[in-house]
């Protein structure tokens, strides 16, 4: 029974998964095929699984990403309450900057972005609302790789440390000492790390009790006129951390 | 095995659904309790579902709903992409007009609220990000209830039609004659219908092929002057329109 039990979360979360960023609908055979279920078996975890209303069935015999999931996740969730505490200011920000302004959160060792807002013809930015990205590449992960615990900052210093471009930091010793920067100098600055035309900057966001229980970073073409973001990011910053104070 | 399942699926489910908004976290007893659960069956299927991220403990023996579980909901919701069409709109709507601006999508009968902008110090709101309303008794309710299908329209018809202030609705004969006035008109209007300090005005969202995906309302103070923000309304659900084509 706990097995069995075990193995019929461990099959939902496999099928939730299936799903990627931007695939808001897949066929029951490619759910089975991603899943690495037998047809039979994704077809019926995926009944019970519309019966919940975790996922729905659209008219094309395709299935989507329920709205009830999307709601139990996020109505307590603690992600949801930090972008609603960030977003005034996330917003002011992308006022101010265009481009690309974002909020990570750490998860493991990777940084998952738990909102971002875009101008329309921004420059080049692979980060998606609910998508990841290594520590070690990204302005956001490198702020956060910062001030990690140490098993964690060990554990992506062992690598493998992937190379996005010739400017992303693939030598550990190097890696070591530009996050013993970030911890300093209070911003990472990375010109071209995960794409040549793209500058990631970031800066942590304190709650006023953990130095950066998330990061706040912009994308802005790689030009060399990018350093002027880094006052308004950590002025940002500051406000966020008073309004997550008043929250405790 | 087939009944094993469902129900580890279904008591899952009673287990997320334990987590209100704004319960970032909670005790396992008090899970227990909400879920209807033995305190022993809470307690492992507490640990089964942090296992797989869904939920996660945090220092105090109290439990969180967990960022895999956000994270899968979102990256293919249909709730999310259409929140990140709709932003960019929903940020212009809220700089112009302050107060409560807010999108909607129809779950049931019920109006679930898919995002939210709020200035400080706006008119009383009662809408939350991922809370519900139901359909006959809000602005935007009215709006996704006059374009639902003829079956939801009946069966919200056919009551109880919930009063919260002396404004509401709960006579059906008016609120089929309410209906009948928002597909002519093009929005409702509801001074007062839920808290009699706040005025609700909503438009209905096409996509370009249905007359009313979602919907977009401001909430305002009832002091008279709302009317003033129906053409900004409609104007920008336009916008929004042409945004969702473009993306099919």
């Amino acid at each position: 029974m706990a097995r069995g039990g075990e193995s019929v979360l461990t099959r939902a979360v496999r099928i939730l998964a299936a799903f990627g960023s931007g695939d808001t609908s897949l066929r029951v055979s490619d759910i089975a095929a991603r899943a690495d279920l037998h047809p039979a078996t994704a077809s019926r975890m995926v009944a019970e699984l519309v019966e919940h209303g975790l996922l729905t069935r659209d008219g094309d015999r395709r299935v989507r990403i329920g709205l009830r999931l999307w709601e139990l996740a996020s109505r307590a969730s603690p992600a949801v309450s930090l972008r609603e505490a960030v977003m005034p200011f996330l917003e002011d920000l992308h006022a101010v900057v265009g481009q690309h302004v974002q909020v990570g959160v750490r998860d493991g060792t990777e940084v998952l972005f738990v909102e971002r807002l875009s101008a329309p013809g921004a420059v080049i930015n692979y980060t998606r609302i609910a998508g990841r990205l290594p520590l070690h590449a990204s302005s956001s992960g490198q702020v956060l790789l910062a001030h990690a615990p140490h098993e964690v900052r060990e554990q992506v210093l062992a690598g493998p440390l992937t190379r996005y471009t010739p400017n992303t930091i693939t030598d550990p010793d190097r890696l070591r000492a530009t996050l013993a920067a970030i911890r300093r100098q209070g911003y990472a600055y990375c010109p071209g790390h995960i794409h040549s035309d793209a500058l990631g900057v970031a800066v942590p966001v304190s709650d006023g009790r953990q130095p950066a229980v998330a990061t706040l970073s912009a994308i802005v073409p790689n030009d060399g006129n990018g350093r002027a973001v880094i006052p308004v990011l950590l002025t940002t910053a500051r406000g966020i951390t008073r309004a997550l104070r008043s929250n405790h």
